[in-house]
């Protein structure tokens, strides 16, 4: 196994993760943490195994690697079990933590109530909530590799229109786009944040299907072809006045972006179209005005303000029912921290990354909208999903 | 949203599966469980959302459902918030629990400690261990879905061969078979237990790969394509002298078929044709030794003699690193109990679902083998993923 963080060349990269992530711990009252979940491992080390990060507040950051894993870097200590940790953390001379901080908002409650276990004598207090703050903000790799996802997902939509046949449906469409996906490196799986989604390679949604209400937190759900997973495209044949949005996974290195995208077929009704380019004008207006600094809620604001000033208040964020957000971080997870709704008070910070999808829900047409992924700069918004925005015909 | 078990023509299928999870539920010694998980909510409705099963020990069922959900059956009722399930229950005439049960092994930490705080009277018990264990056995309902998902993985790979083409990578070979299983209808999402899997459409390993130690308990692991999804496929161009083991998803509804076959390129050693014939042996060998009253460490012992005694102990399971399994119940997720391991004294019982996948690792050619799901039978196990086992060259 990997862990290109560990590695010599990577050892800034690695200092710069464990110093965001102590900040954070400092705020939370946590002398250290014991890190188990998928994400937060490949967060601090670049890599995927079963084993446990514990990263104190002082000295030095230790990972313990269950077999296959074996170490293979000074950091890296081999157990069998994590009830080994306390009495090994002894022997190097480590004082055991008075508050260690475990996921709670990342692991199953049977694991953390194990780990629980391992540190008998310390207090246990939330892990997830400094670990959230430390990936709040994207170090300068972190960047580069959502770049690389940029880059590839707008070369695998550069390709979606010679994807599609008369007479496919949703779905059919979607298998094709899902290969030109692959074909182009993604790993085909998304990690999600939470137990309020559940997604493979996105979603394709046409026609009146943008309305059909899901149990997921996406913002246009589609009813799905069966009920063990309801969402996304329904089966629907694409036909003529209807408009397809595609909103495919991005995710090619551990990272991703998240992007849509819009098409229709035969003659779609002008309000669609007007629809559409109110969607690009919030972009426009957001990328301007979002700054380190600016209060999430005001995007938010802003973004109905536009639609509602447009005439077009009854189908933003869908018709028969509505999302209750515009935006969202992006990372590691399609759906980090922080989430663009109205009663989020916080500020954009330098080097965030978000994603804005103020989409509609035309009724009897279907979802348009355009969604990109930007990196929050300090004189706007600079996007790293940047491609043709326009609404095109399927031909 | 549908649920299909709440419609009257079900009733009698949720009424079973309610009998199913009771009994269970008296030997956890708890008065009610209030059920929050994806799988265990499908499990119970057929369906998936937000919301939350209350299922008392005596009494009625309700189904508490959020937004976009709404009641469509007797026993379902409108919430905004699990806070409000107890006075709801009240003046329905409920007696609020004296011991609860939540899924502690199937939720969040942070989510039990909320619903934990919703019955602030009562005592909180592991409410996971009774639903595995009602779903350890199938409803003949489940496995005639079970069923339809193995038809349509079997039509699946009938289809592979013609997936190939020469000089093809692993993942390219992977690919066009994803296409396939996509356009017979697979859902693209395995639902697995725990955190120790991460999948999306499968696995196929050609050649050394089958020996890479991947960090998920998978039985062959793979090294995959990155380090934030080490498992599977490696990009490994596929040459003569290698097998290509195919162990791909085989979800449809809800329930899914776990099954491998394997090919080959040019010559391969006669002892990957001599494990490959053994897996079968071992196959054949636990289909009619395999019944209900068997204790499960047993077939895992029969399986390991049989390799020892073909001289293959060291390829059996893999060869620089080894499974502790054979086989694992199979039904909503991936992963489900029983496991098919040395020290399980517990015993077959009538219908439960379990693949079976005796698998060897040849060095420097790869993996060969066969898996298949079968349901335990009065007279033995019935396979339901029948279908060509002969190693096959690909041309």
């Amino acid at each position: 196994m990997i862990f290109p963080l560990l590695a010599p060349e990577r050892a800034d990269e690695f200092q710069l993760r464990v110093s965001k992530a102590r900040l954070a711990m400092s705020d939370a009252g946590v002398d250290a943490l014991l890190v188990a979940s998928t994400v937060n491992i490949f967060y601090l080390t670049g890599g995927v195994c079963r084993g446990y990060v514990y990263l104190p507040v002082e000295g030095e950051p230790l990972f313990f690697v269950i077999p296959p894993a074996a170490p293979s870097a000074p950091v890296m200590r081999a157990i069998r079990k994590p009830e080994q940790i306390p009495g090994m953390l002894e022997a190097e001379g480590y004082t055991l933590p008075e508050r260690v901080g475990l996921e709670f908002d990342d692991l199953l409650y049977s694991d953390v109530e194990r780990l629980r276990k391992v540190f008998p004598a310390s207090e246990v207090r939330d892990g997830s909530t400094p670990l959230r703050a430390a990936r709040l903000t994207k170090t300068p790799l972190e960047i580069s590799m959502m770049k690389t996802d940029g880059m590839k997902q707008c070369a695998v939509y550069s390709r979606i229109d010679r994807c599609y046949e008369e007479d496919m449906t949703d779905l059919e469409f979607q298998i094709e786009i899902e290969r030109v996906l692959r074909k182009e490196g993604c790993l085909g799986y998304l990690r999600v944040a939470g137990s309020r989604m559940e997604i493979n390679m996105g979603s394709v949604i046409a026609g009146p299907n943008a309305d059909a209400p899901s149990p997921y937190d996406f913002s246009m759900g589609g009813a799905g072809v069966d009920p063990s997973l309801p969402v996304g495209a329904s089966g629907t044949i694409m036909k003529p006045g209807m408009t397809v949005m595609v909103d495919m996974n991005g995710g090619f290195n551990g990272y991703q972006t998240d992007m849509t995208r819009c098409w229709y077929l035969g003659d779609v009704p002008e309000l669609a179209v007007r629809a559409h380019e109110c969607s690009r004008a919030i972009l426009r207006d957001l990328e301007s005005f979002a700054r380190p600094g600016v209060e999430i809620g005001e995007m938010y604001r802003r973004a109905v303000r536009m639609a509602e000033e447009t005439g077009l208040s009854a189908y933003f964020m869908g018709h028969g029912h509505k999302a209750g957000f515009i935006g969202h971080g992006v990372g590691i997870q399609l759906n980090e921290a922080p989430v663009v709704m109205e009663r989020n008070k916080s500020l954009l910070q330098e080097n965030m990354t978000i994603a804005l999808e103020p989409k509609f829900v035309i009724p009897g047409t279907g979802a348009v909208g355009v969604e990109n992924t930007y990196v929050v700069r300090p004189g706007g918004l600079e996007n790293i999903t940047a491609f043709r925005e326009q609404l095109v015909q399927l031909v």
